[in-house]
């Protein structure tokens, strides 16, 4: 009798990858990869010497004599700019570093979430944070969306039916600053009406904020963690942030901001011993001297590339293809005709090598987004967007009519 | 009504950490931390500075292109090193980089666990997998050990009890190489047995072997994952390990070599989007021309260690203190007479600035264990070793009676 070891899996585990990674598609447009040349490698080389020569025999100890919240020359680092940045009042003893925003969720989720609780996104929504919700057994419920973010009076009336169903809602998932996937810029006055409603409703908020710092038009509102600063810090609001989407995924650093009774209790379930030592050595060197400069380049190339996107979907969509035009971020939320499935569309355009994110799939509610897709600018260059979005408009053509006619012709 | 987030909390989290990190204790006894001196810093920036100049660009993608299996390069020299000294036949395609070996814990845990599982570990086992099946909500049966580690015949007869019981046992947990915290090594005729077992009981075997490469006498034997090549890969041993004990713990780099449909599965579980791409990038520059030198050197510092801490316990506490002379690692197992708690003597100890660790918590058997403690030598230097061995000795004679006499007088 041969062995399987699969057979002493647990039950209830979610499907194995498919496959091994064979590379990204070439027309990569999904994904929060950056551009390539927009890494300072001879700042971090530099950054990197200068801090393993200070600290390096410090990484014979775990956490670097710092304690499991982090290295704290990083953290202190991420205290000022927030104040400068967001108006954050946080010092480093509010901040909790991580393994990339990716464990803060998974923190946040672990610290609240017990099957069967309600929690409250945006419609449109981060697939890796819906993943989240629905593995820890929670419904997210959705609220309406426009141009500026979520709709107020719908969070309220759903915050609302879930206290009289006797099922309040634990908290309020949001990303208000370049709201993935949509781009929108959540304003002030919706700000502190969420506050109102989540103090009216006992709720908690967890503000996402990882592309606020690539918003490249318009002035970047306090993050709604600091307007409950303001209020003699309730502590409602957990906040997070990543170096990610501003200088490089692949380094996983991602920090939370927080009270002590939440971060308190998140480091008894951080069972990591600590997030790695060299990126938090590096980005404690590098940021405080680097850090706004390269964020003010990495705008402008991405607005760059966004330019490029849009004129290349205006050119080979039209009308066919309706979007706003952001105001920072690596993503457009595209609307196409509603006879097309975008899920379908992915499937087809993955063959020929354009990687995309249906909408459907990107929010709470599948059926009213079947038509919508993200498409993401940061990581190829621009004859790259222009050529895989005249193919992906060659490919929709084909196989749902729209646009109207493929090819070099005008639609 | 002011507003508390602790009521949103979730039932039965763990406790949260009593106080913010203060700084290790001077006499620091405790935990994996390695010898300051040891950080070979210059090899590192040179190593980083290579490997930055060439494929630094590819930060800007999740996974340096390696997908999330982790960096590719890495994963080639991993694999050619366990073969030439673990005896194993696993390619770079068996191997999942993780973020520190913690982490190879936590997924083998999700992986294989189910509330009300049974697993088996060595009696004295870490204290850090002790907790991880605790909170998984699992049963873990101890197995006496001897100077040579695990028991087997008493394996057997835990193995049969459960089949028995109708809870056939999911894993058997060990630490076969410089056990933590025995410091025995499994012979390899009782590795054999324990594949035999296994293979009888239809179970798994999870084999941490993250002090193996501090093996400084004597010959290492085959990984028990080698032996289980050798069958035609029945794929029954899950292997881990780790750089934290050779190179530095800071740098949060463990791995876990094993088959596809656990590779497959686990990376469904692993939702970190990779894990940190510094570390993977020095070291897989660093280790192919630096690791086996850097590996001799630092055996070498840590059996000088060793030696000091030998002799201070037989200085200071003459027969009352039992141990066997480790042939490798960090660390001694002490035996105390029969009334010392090292629970108590650990409180107190603490207040003089000594950390060590009661075997009570370090085992599955806290009455057997309760005169017991691990106490670490790697990290402090050898007058720290002397002086703190001696201060340790006063407390203990001062509460205990043992031994029988205090300060600096023949016991």
């Amino acid at each position: 009798m041969s062995f399987e070891i699969n057979n002493l899996f647990r039950e209830g585990l979610p499907a194995p990858v498919a496959a091994r990674f064979s590379g990204y598609p070439k027309y990569n447009f999904v994904g929060g990869h950056n551009d390539n040349d927009g890494i300072p490698i001879d700042d971090f080389i530099a950054a990197m010497t200068r801090s393993l020569k200070a600290e390096g025999k410090n990484l014979a100890t775990y956490g670097l004599l710092s304690g499991f919240q982090g290295y704290m020359p990083l953290r202190e680092h991420i205290a000022k700019r927030l104040g400068r940045t967001a108006g954050m009042k946080d010092g480093a003893e509010n901040i909790l570093m991580t393994s990339g925003s990716l464990q803060a969720l998974e923190l946040v989720n672990d610290l609240l979430l017990t099957p069967g609780d309600v929690v409250i996104a945006e419609e449109a929504c981060y697939v890796g944070s819906l993943g989240r919700f629905a593995r820890s057994g929670v419904t997210c419920r959705g609220v309406r969306m426009d141009e500026h973010g979520m709709d107020m009076d719908h969070l309220a009336d759903i915050l609302s039916e879930q206290k009289i169903a006797g099922k309040p809602v634990k908290f309020i998932y949001t990303i208000p600053t370049v709201q993935n996937p949509t781009a929108t810029v959540l304003p002030i006055e919706r700000r502190t009406r969420m506050l109102e409603l989540a103090a009216q409703y006992d709720c908690a908020i967890l503000e996402d904020d990882c592309y606020a710092d690539l918003l490249w038009e318009g002035e970047r509102p306090p993050a709604i963690r600091a307007l409950d600063n303001a209020k003699e810090g309730e502590g409602r609001v957990i906040y997070c942030g990543s170096y990610s989407k501003t200088l490089a995924p692949a380094l996983r650093v991602g920090y939370i901001v927080a009270d002590w009774p939440v971060l308190s209790q998140m480091l008894s379930l951080k069972t990591d011993s600590g997030s790695p030592a060299l990126e938090q050595l590096m980005l404690a060197e590098y940021c405080p001297t680097h850090f706004d400069d390269h964020v003010e380049k990495m705008k402008s190339v991405l607005k760059d590339k966004c330019d490029t996107m849009v004129s290349a979907l205006e050119e080979n969509f039209g009308a066919s293809a309706e979007f706003s035009r952001p105001k920072g971020g690596i993503f457009l939320w595209i609307n196409l005709p509603e006879n097309v499935d975008t899920v379908r569309l992915a499937e087809i355009a993955a063959k020929d090598g354009i990687g995309l994110n249906p909408g459907s799939i990107w929010s709470t509610n599948a059926e009213k987004y079947r038509s919508r897709f993200r498409i993401c600018f940061g990581h190829p260059d621009h004859e790259t967007i222009r050529e895989g979005v005249a193919k992906l408009a060659d490919i929709c053509h084909q196989e749902f009519g729209v646009p109207l006619r493929s090819g070099n012709t005008v639609r």
